[in-house]
């Protein structure tokens, strides 16, 4: 069985989420008409933040690597959403590519393809695994923790369409983020690839995200009657930096300086007793790295050779060159005084579950995805889609409503998103 | 907890389960193009038969009674499929009118009426219960055995919409099955009507589903290669009975006649030693009444009145005019001495659950859903969407795989048999 959260969910509903109980009728409803003008994204992962005072994303993940840390509950419920997002997206398919992350030594990665190609396997699809990595040169099995074993193999181009030896797919899905580039082999295929090319971290930017983002939660602000600061953190960017060479820490000291005093003057407002901090990461990019807690602004200027180090590289050694600054969203929950951070994971327009990253020896106010740090992941025992309006306020279902609701609000900001930067020759 | 129907399930999985749960890509890819060509309907229930080495469905409902029966460790699947039922029928609906069955003092119908209450709301609707019972003429409470209550309201006609005080709704969904005849209030209003009127009792024959069981039968047969006698059940029709009157004996003698040496045959050929028998039941109409099981054509002649009078007055008083005469599939499935016969939902095209009719006191071959008789539920463990190809053949999920797919193959069949029945001038 899944443990219980002690610590990071007995406390009372809040306001905020009591508000997003109330109103869940209408919220539904909202999201569905919604959906039919913007697609969702196949899959997604949302990094929430629960401050007490505001309950916010904090980071979107469209390839998810988590889907093992999931209650094996719900996978009923992934299996579901995977048929409905098939009938959609591609109703003929039989044959599903999945391309994996390159770094094969990670076996908790390896657990979490395993994982989502169960649940893609038991929607009904042909699964086979095709790698970007130059090392597979042939078809390399991978041994799981558990004794299964994942089967790698070559991809290859023949004219448009990109294959398996004896396998042609319709659907190639993306567990890759891309961080070293858009690979030439997927360039024009005419399969149907997804997420597609552009969503991947070579192009995509956080920045990007939170203005659509900005736009997503004006209008569920307006809709709930509230202040969308209270579902919306505030960011900045800053371009032409490089932290070697010290370019861009003014820019970077500025940012942070404004953004600072506006989060004071909402904390002032809402008489929060807090701290404010942001936090500064690199625009593009994912797993934590080049990444500070900043609490003021004299702190970004004049870092250390490890500083710089540190936050100048990121996944797949792509240098930074742009950052978001973003307010820091403190965080409400532990368990037994270790920081507790919910993943909510989306397959189509669905909720299909999610999981903590519980996190010892970090303060609220710390990045809780960085690198080398091990988290412990805890499912999540009910599911998010069962808020019960009349049932006593600390109701374990209803927190989970509230983190499905702003979680599929980044979702949607997530389609806004690869809309909104569609390449314009395509 | 769901306690395990030890002797019903510890059997191991059979040829033809094995062969389902073998082509399960197949299978899977089949249904998404089926659905494409033709709609499911918003629900379904259908009562299934697993004979060892027959698996079939007998009956089929579109106004499905039993939600309260289901593990409520499934209630997100059936919210999420309704959520996608929604998002295709109407997904600007907000509101949404629910109309019960008339027989406002059996509780356990009551219940199935929370509960899917329960779950529409989940979905994010709004959901108000408008009865067509004359005795409703102002908001009438009924109390539940959990202490909750459920308001029925008089519906009201204004024009092409029907309505409650103060509720216009988007979608009416029918879980009356109208047995009594189409009610003038509901004929020809411009919501979205869900099942169509023409899915109800008063016009539905078993023999038009049973007819396109055959073609989704025949079809889904040679997608595996099999025998489609081993999931479709043999069935007759006899117009122009009337069994107080003693017409039309002659007709029903002779179709059992030759469905038991059809049935025979089949036995032979496969090396089967029960007793076959049939089934005789009015061809419209449920909650069991109007059926007798029979293993001789001379058993359906000369009937005494007490036969005559069970065989001749279905539900809402309606007399028997028509029969199905068909093939009787024995029960293999039995707990503690009791016989147990697994029924199966569905919402859109997702099965969401199922329970056994376990029935204490009745052999193999009798009818489990007769009237005044009191069956225990008991909810399935699992879901029926997860197979494990790899597993032992005694492995409970894909028993219930099996039973999942041929229950979404009379689905299918009821899509088809909807299509074939709208009237022509609608």
């Amino acid at each position: 069985m899944v443990p219980h959260l002690t610590t990071a969910l007995t406390g009372p509903i809040l306001d905020l989420e009591q508000r997003i109980i109330d109103a869940m009728p209408r919220i539904e409803h909202w999201f569905r008409t919604q959906w039919v003008e913007h697609a969702p994204p196949i899959y997604g992962s949302v990094d929430l933040r629960n401050a007490g005072f505001k309950l916010a994303p904090v980071d979107m993940n469209l390839f998810p690597g988590g889907f093992n840390n999931l209650n094996p509950d719900f996978h009923p419920l992934c299996v579901q959403a995977t048929q409905a997002a098939l009938e959609k997206a591609c109703p003929d398919a039989s044959n599903l590519l999945l391309i994996p992350e390159n770094h094969t030594r990670n076996s908790f990665y390896l657990q979490n393809v395993a994982a989502l190609r169960y649940i893609l396997q038991q929607a009904g699809l042909n699964v086979r695994l095709g790698s970007l990595s130059e090392e597979i040169t042939q078809p390399t099995s991978l041994a799981l923790p558990d004794g299964k074993e994942l089967l790698l193999e070559p991809l290859r181009r023949e004219g448009n369409r990109v294959k398996l030896e004896g396998f042609d797919p319709c659907i190639v899905l993306l567990n890759n983020d891309l961080s070293a580039g858009i690979p030439g082999i997927l360039d024009g295929i005419e399969q149907n690839l997804l997420p597609p090319l552009h969503a991947g971290w070579s192009t995509r930017k956080k920045t990007n995200h939170f203005s659509a983002y900005d736009q997503v939660a004006a209008e569920f602000a307006k809709l709930l009657d509230i202040d969308q600061w209270l579902i919306n953190p505030y960011f900045e960017r800053c371009d032409q930096i490089n932290f070697q060479e010290r370019l861009g820490e003014q820019c970077l000291a500025e940012k942070v300086d404004s953004l600072l005093t506006r989060i004071r003057a909402k904390y002032q407002e809402y008489g929060i007793q807090e701290q404010p901090y942001v936090i500064v990461k690199a625009n593009s990019g994912t797993y934590g790295m080049g990444v500070m807690s900043v609490k003021d602004a004299s702190e970004v200027i004049g870092l250390n050779r490890k500083q710089r180090n540190k936050m100048s590289v990121i996944k797949e050694g792509q240098e930074v060159h742009e950052v978001i600054v973003q307010e820091g969203v403190h965080t409400f929950e532990s368990l037994q005084d270790a920081v507790a951070e919910p993943v909510v994971y989306m397959i189509d327009r669905y909720v299909v579950g999610g999981f903590y990253r519980v996190h010892t020896g970090r303060g609220p106010d710390e990045n809780l995805n960085a690198p080398g740090m091990h988290f412990e992941p805890l499912a999540f025992e009910t599911a998010c889609s069962l808020p019960d309006c009349g049932a006593e306020p600390d109701y374990l279902p209803n927190r989970f409503y509230a983190y499905g609701v702003v979680a599929r609000l980044a979702l949607l900001a997530a389609s806004l998103e690869i809309e909104q930067t569609t390449p314009q020759n395509n």
